[in-house]
């Protein structure tokens, strides 16, 4: 069956971003690009939350219509059916999941804050979690986690420290 | 200078325990083991909130009393002077380190809860921090991380990987 991956590069305190949603501490290198471009190899869905998607819009990599072969959904409730480029908006996240995940394709990844991540992780619905740890402490910020109603058990997959002090941790879900 | 460290276990999500302090899912191990003994060797002197005091009193480990050779604080607005068994009670968490780390001796541990570790970072008065992270979600609790008005840039100074999943943080903070 296919896999629902969740991830990205948080700081130490678990944030993905800071609170205006700034990225400006990210730390590039060749290590986090290699690993970034094998997450992506296998995927052929991403699911967004609308706050994601206006951020990747404005900066010009809003749906799939960007990336060949790559579909793209938008979970809002507030967002009208069909009223954003080059994604599929849905209200039921939990619903397109289980949908998805019964067809056939490769990996679906999960993209952005939090807030859908948290849905998914309830509905016992996510595969993988893979985390860029920056050595950084943000102190405040858009949380990787929000609160849940349920314990997540996870198994180590792989820890990858790289020369710039992040240290890449990829677990598997334990359904 | 003396050293300031701050660290202990935490699920993936930032967690040092579940909402009621509850610990049942930490994963024990030699080398978490042998990890704590040696993070414990270059300490001589023990900080603590009043929460995480309270804890260590019901379970009979409250002050240095029980650790000799440790000398331990309890940081309290609320608590009278010497009003704990085995701790000095001190109302100025940030006055007691700045005083501590100016005399000689061996490094100071926080132990317990972020809100102790949140006043003493904006201060910029640690100067190590380190992680045992569980391979678990816990979805809520007491966080290892509380809001900071400040960001803390930290360099990784070692990732060690458990047999059993947990993968040891150890990061130096930039001052």
């Amino acid at each position: 069956m296919r896999k629902v991956t969740y991830g990205g590069a948080t700081s130490l305190d678990g944030f993905l971003a800071r609170p205006d949603g700034g990225v400006d501490w990210l730390m590039w290198s060749d290590e986090a690009a290699a690993a970034t471009m094998a997450s992506w190899e296998g995927v052929d869905t991403v699911i967004m939350g609308r706050k994601t998607y206006e951020v990747a819009a404005r900066q010009g990599s809003g749906g799939g219509g960007e990336f060949p072969g790559v579909t793209s959904y938008v979970c809002s409730r507030a967002l009208p059916p069909g009223s954003v480029q080059g994604a599929t908006v849905v209200a039921d996240a939990v619903g397109l999941v289980k949908r998805l995940k019964g067809e056939p394709g490769k990996d679906i990844g999960l993209m952005g804050g939090g807030d859908l991540a948290r849905s998914l992780f309830e509905a016992g619905l996510i595969d993988e979690v893979g985390f860029n740890v920056h050595p950084v402490l943000l102190g405040a910020g858009v949380p990787a986690f929000h609160p849940m109603t349920r314990q997540t058990d996870l198994e180590l997959k792989e820890c990858r420290p790289f020369k710039n002090g992040c240290v890449l941790l990829t677990y598997r879900v334990k359904h």
